[in-house]
């Protein structure tokens, strides 16, 4: 039985394009006519001391793929694998003796979970991966992980797998990281200072020195804010003073984006003295939660004017509640996984931004959901209407073949592509960019050979779409 | 590679049909079988004076296409062409010299950001126009732009390019434009005493007189709802007794049905007293915007009172923020493109209605919405249980292919094609009616034909669901 | 044009799958893979006298298909047949004489009104029931009604149409009800002691002595407690206590499952002094609305710390208005098809009861949902992290073919297969419990093998998830 249906699985060049034989033959050929484009990646996490350390080299396997993905490890805790066994490092106070430190073991823990991938997007990137990286072919199985193991080893420890040379294997033409408005960019300076040619460059995420101003930490976070712009902090003037000096320096090293999370996109505009108060109340530790919810909603406006002003584009993830899973977030840490995602409402919360700068000649605001019911509702509405408006690729959750297809079926109709802004891959995981890069650019040339199959758009297009998806939107829209 | 996928481009007979053989095959048998039906066009807001004047014509290419679409000029407006440069006029003590009167240059302009239509319905409804209306067949560019302004410019001026002659063409059985409630109806009057025997009616449709009792325009509305009436209304029950005297008129002259518009579809039912004291406000100027919520709520109540007496069919269009950008209403007026929808409930909000009226023998409500998620949660429970409700097709964003495929798939499984009402053109365009019922024929039909290559249902089934869809049920619930 | 169509419908065998063939032949494959399992049928409402009594037999076709199915006298209902018509009885106190007692009559009243259920799965649950169960191949018409009554009658009459022996003749491997916390489980007594070997338990659901503790009924469902416990319930402690002791009973009895309906999940703790106070209010009829939330939402958690130390699997269905037409509930009671649902959030609502037990190592939660838009957003990201968490199949009016595609497309990239528990048929009409579960194989399987001709997964991991949607995870899940 297995074997007839074997016969149906379809050639490794036409994987996710329809079963239909039609839109698989047009996908194909939109495909190849992209497959070969350099990769724009204007929203990741990558780490950039990777670049700045010419012979980087990746320690092990589990290392490679697993420890540090927390959409590996967060499924095999949900089954009853605890976070320890997976190599999951603690937080600083916690037993680190009890974290798993037998790479092996983590691996072979891992390997006899894969089943549990079936169907999922990252059992999609691992197969791909392992495959075109390492040339691995053969599934993986409770009896091969350890071989897997070791030639996977092997090749991370071969001199030419450094994260330089893989950038340009790749053919990645320029990469951004994400990057705290405190942070020296100490990664990127070397990387200039190197000579070498790779264009990294850093996104400026105030998150937070913005957010949280009730909570204990923020005041230390003015701290750094003080000590890294040389500016006395001591009320709200001068803390915009600190952050616009922040933005001018990460222009200066190759800048040209901001990104920022929120747990709603509510907007909001202070007036000099409620804002100073807040601030105030924020640097004396007795800020409420009102205060915070105000203090971030004042501060997106206030992003958005900087941004009309120094020409960053501006980057607004909102949506979701961050470490979910209280004993998770305190044995662990933060990103582990337990970020879950809440209804959200655009239409009323973004007005007051969009009232002061919606047509702004010089804004551009890229917009980013985990609720897919605001893309045909809100998002698309919007950047339909509105010219500073862009709409983001799907995000966490939805980076997947699903999330993709959901997405041109509910934003294009109404926004048009020209209002959303291609492909981010999002990871922290350097290595799997082609390979996400790949399935978006496999996804989006298999919705438009739907399209031209039935006649909703023809040939010329469909090219020029296909372009436009998986390169030009990207390099255009974050004015790389 | 372009003229290999042309071969994969379906003929024009079977465009927006399903792209696997079988379902098109059987999505191309049906469409004939219903493609000649006359169309039933029970809520639309093409203006009555095209028919009132048996001469009229139509000005430019401009003015036919361009300037009064919301959706065509809202799309070059969210990529930077500002609205005087498409011709958008302007509110009265606005600088008019600033809008550009030159339509062969606005049509340039348009042309040449063509491409920002690929993929949207407003893409194939021109395309389609072009073709159908003057024979156009080449894709619009910048270079034929001129020349092909010039050939639609001729054809306008043709004699037989009137309103009244492309109604017998078209082969529109009745068209219902959308009244306010104050409006004299003089171009329906003038219809009427013509002899045309074209079947156009009004629809009586009351948000100026009901909404927004807190504004400052809805005094005027009183006043002018008085005058027309000729009932002195200075209190709650006199202004009642005013609007039945208006549904009146409206059923002399033809109408079937009510529109009614508002944020959300709450309802409720004041006392006497409450309603009469918030009556007084509202004609004083101290209404509040809580007073103006319930009024509405408590208006939609008894709206479906006198609807249930004197049997005009209510429609509820809920869930779309009105004039979401304050500088274009400032600059421009109502409608222009910048009305956003927000999330829904209908559950709660519609019970008080429904407790009173949900099972009432001579009344009919259809529900539309603007937010899809509402439409398996809620609408369809609702409309597939209480006896007075029906679901309207999907409306305004959701216009077009996938916003119907979206409301098959989402609706009729829960509540029955026959809960539901057929197509709504719902346009200004009168030209582009054709087109819009076309569109939907054609993928109601491949929609049943996707059920019947899956067994669903039966051939039997399938001609009778692709008869009503196109015809019989919008008929039917519009009692017309 | 008819026949032409009909060389498109599909041999029986495969109806419901893709229309396109690579797909079909696939989901064949998988599908004859499965389809000989046993039921496992872990949630439903069958009433336990069917299989307590050796010789019960149904008595006529419209007691067997129509009195008591919701789903198909709502559609009627829908369109104006009022429910006396449809022979549903009313409430005690009201005039009985109006419903209509002529079987023939009701039957007629159905047929005459099938085609409503064109593209519906109670059409398509129907259908399949008259062809399995009676050999019924021929379409209803009015026509053929009365002769098809007789027919079904006969079968209906026939010694081996008994529910034990179409329990073994479906076969059922297990089947559990539905039961009160009060209730005395007398017909699963009469089973066990019967000898007979079908495998039938009760589920404890304490709806009625946990939520409306605001409401005049409750005091007497705590009197029912008192009674059925032997244990004098004067305070919050021995409420407590009470329920524990019948959990314990409904453990004996073989129950391995709870099961909880709310409005909403939301979810909180009260300390001991205030979640007494409530108590006491409602003892004495004076809690209020809020009272009633708040101690729903603490016997949530309550519920969830019993289910950790007793191992009963706990359920939650959150999201209907129950009894949404008060004309209706007032005259024929509760479960008349007007529980209508609402929007729901889960990610802080559950947060309380999460933060407790969110990794309890022996707590299982499995969750539904009436709005899908949480499906994707909220239940996959959840229990695709949450160790307790699982999600339930499409319920109520998602048990649908739509409503399975939905759920796979939304709930699995994310949560993966194993975070799910197969299929529900939660349906008191017994004999519709095979067509159903084949219903359900048959879209699992067709989803599988889209995955598989679009090479996301291979033929192995195919065949596996199909055992396991159709019968391992069940099994499984409710520890069976």
């Amino acid at each position: 039985m297995s074997s007839s249906l074997r016969n149906y699985m379809p050639e490794r060049a036409d994987r996710f394009f329809s079963g239909s034989s039609a839109q698989k033959s047009v996908a194909r050929t939109l495909f190849e006519s992209v497959a070969d484009f350099p990769l724009i990646c204007p929203h990741g996490h990558v780490d950039p001391l990777l670049f700045a350390d010419a012979s980087y080299h990746f320690s092990s396997p589990a290392e490679f793929f697993l420890i540090p993905d927390h959409y590996v490890f967060r499924m095999l805790y949900s089954q009853g694998v605890p976070l320890e066994a997976q190599g999951v490092p603690m937080n600083d106070g916690e037993d680190a003796s009890a974290v798993e430190s037998d790479h092996r073991k983590i691996w072979q823990t891992f390997v006899e979970n894969y089943h549990l991938f079936q169907g999922t997007p990252t059992g999609l990137w691992l197969r791909d991966e392992l495959h075109d990286l390492f040339g691995i072919t053969e599934k993986l199985t409770p009896a091969n992980a350890q071989a897997t193991y070791d030639r996977i080893s092997e090749q991370l420890a071969a001199p030419d797998f450094t994260p330089r040379k893989l950038y340009e294997q790749f053919q990645v033409e320029v990469l951004t990281t994400t990057d705290a408005a405190t942070d020296t960019l100490e990664h990127h300076k070397t990387i200039r200072e190197s000579g070498w040619d790779g264009r990294i460059y850093p996104t400026f995420r105030p998150d937070k020195v913005v957010n949280g101003i009730d909570q204990p930490e923020w005041k230390g976070q003015i701290d750094l804010l003080r000590d890294v712009s040389g500016i006395d902090i001591g009320d709200y003037v001068s803390y915009i003073t600190a952050l616009e000096a922040r933005r001018d320096f990460f222009r200066e090293m190759g800048a040209t984006a901001t990104d920022h999370a929120a747990e709603t996109p509510f907007t909001e505009v202070l007036s000099p003295k409620e804002v100073d108060a807040i601030f105030q109340r924020g640097l004396v530790g007795s800020a409420s939660a009102d205060d915070a919810r105000r203090f971030t909603a004042h501060m997106l406006v206030e992003m958005a004017r900087m941004s009309s002003e120094d020409g960053l584009v501006m980057q607004l993830h909102p949506g979701s509640i961050r470490n979910h899973n209280s004993a998770v977030f305190q044995r662990f840490g933060a990103d582990k996984g337990a970020d879950i995602p809440h209804a959200l409402d655009f239409t009323l919360n973004l007005k007051t931004l969009l009232d002061r700068f919606g047509s702004h000649p010089s804004l551009r605001l890229i917009l980013f959901t985990l609720d897919e019911s605001t893309s045909a509702r809100e998002l698309a509405p919007l950047a339909g209407h509105y010219p500073i408006l862009r709409i983001g690729p799907p995000w966490w959750f939805y980076d997947s073949i699903n999330g993709m297809r959901n997405f041109f079926a509910q934003v294009m109709e109404t926004a048009g592509i020209y209002n959303t802004v291609g492909f981010n891959d999002d990871t922290r995981a350097f290595a799997s960019i082609p390979t996400r890069h790949e399935l978006w650019r496999r996804i989006a040339c298999d919705w438009l050979a739907g399209l031209l199959v039935e006649g909703q758009i023809d040939d010329e297009d469909a090219l020029a779409m296909a372009h436009a998806l998986a390169y030009g939107l990207a390099k255009e829209a974050y004015r790389l």
